[in-house]
């Protein structure tokens, strides 16, 4: 069905593709551990968090970009897939996979916001500004809270470590060091409960 | 578990409270029609909406406000439930039960951040601003494409005729006028398939 002008109908065309991000399941479960969370809810957390927690960030941010980011941050995931973190076979092709998805899948915007969309992707990936280390400091809290609260059902499934969750909650520390008491206790506490394998880590 | 601060404590205990919102079944299925869409889904896929649509907003808006809104407007269902749009009876007890909702939902927040989203799902509900008559012009918008794209199955369940949808959807013509034009298109071509029934409304 065509709708309004080209540009119209380029914009309605990418909000109809864009809902299959809610079919896109990632390894965490939602806290009360009844099913897999999708790349939609866990946009819609992190953008929800990203509004809370501005007075953590290491730097002043721009919240608009933040936000934009996080909500578009995964979209790449509708045809490259969900990489598992802890999966480092995946990860080596993942970067590759995901060029080809924001080639077509933000290609079905209108030019400007073609390249605004991708730009703002592009700088998550590569962290380099205060919004984009911002943002991915709670791309890494938020599974690790949903984990714990999931009594680390995941975790347990993929044998995953103490150690390994400290290294992967290292973006914290650097765009929102004041939330590393919280990576830091709920650790400590999983492995307490067993939620993780080896010991607590020792404070570096 | 504690963590952090008092400040700090409500705030992630706030995050992982409002993870049940994923659990909030709306009427509306997902444009491929495999299952109902939750709110969670729904505040990201018009969070995203907003930042792409902001052009066809009647006056200016301040997107951050905007997309705030959006992302909590629908967290009260939490504890109210979602009232679905075309009952009646449900809707006269709506805004008691929401008022409760968000008395005890925002309240676990920090005072100022409890007040800031408080007057901000305030002013969504009464959509007095230029920011939340375009935020419920998007509240609209959505669900008629879903409804549309998982062709009327939804509203074929409950019987929606196309003149409810049209008065449903009046909001857009105040917060986004120009695009009036996608639900007269869409809802023309719902009732030449048959998803809604009733004729196809007059232009009024």
């Amino acid at each position: 069905m065509q709708v309004g002008n080209v540009r119209l109908q380029q914009q309605i065309q990418f909000i109809v593709e864009i809902d299959k991000l809610k079919s896109i399941l990632r390894q965490s479960l939602l806290c009360d551990g009844s099913r897999r969370e999708n790349d939609a809810e866990h946009s819609w957390h992190l953008a929800a968090m990203a509004s809370l927690l501005q007075e953590y960030a290491t730097e002043s941010v721009d919240l608009v970009r933040v936000l934009k980011m996080l909500l578009i941050h995964d979209i790449v995931e509708i045809d490259a897939g969900d990489t598992y973190a802890y999966d480092p076979e995946a990860n080596v092709t993942r970067a590759a996979r995901e060029q080809v998805a924001a080639d077509r899948l933000f290609g079905l915007l209108p030019a400007d916001q073609r390249d605004d969309f991708r730009a703002l992707w592009e700088e998550f990936e590569t962290g380099v500004t205060a919004e984009s280390r911002y943002a991915n400091a709670l791309d890494r809290l938020q599974p690790l809270l949903l984990n714990y609260y999931s009594e680390g059902k995941s975790w347990r499934a993929h044998g995953v470590t103490a150690d390994a969750v400290i290294k992967r909650m290292q973006p914290i520390k650097t765009g929102a060091p004041q939330l590393w008491t919280v990576v830091e206790q709920i650790v400590s506490s999983a492995c307490e409960m067993g939620y993780l394998a080896g010991a607590v880590p020792v404070a570096d």
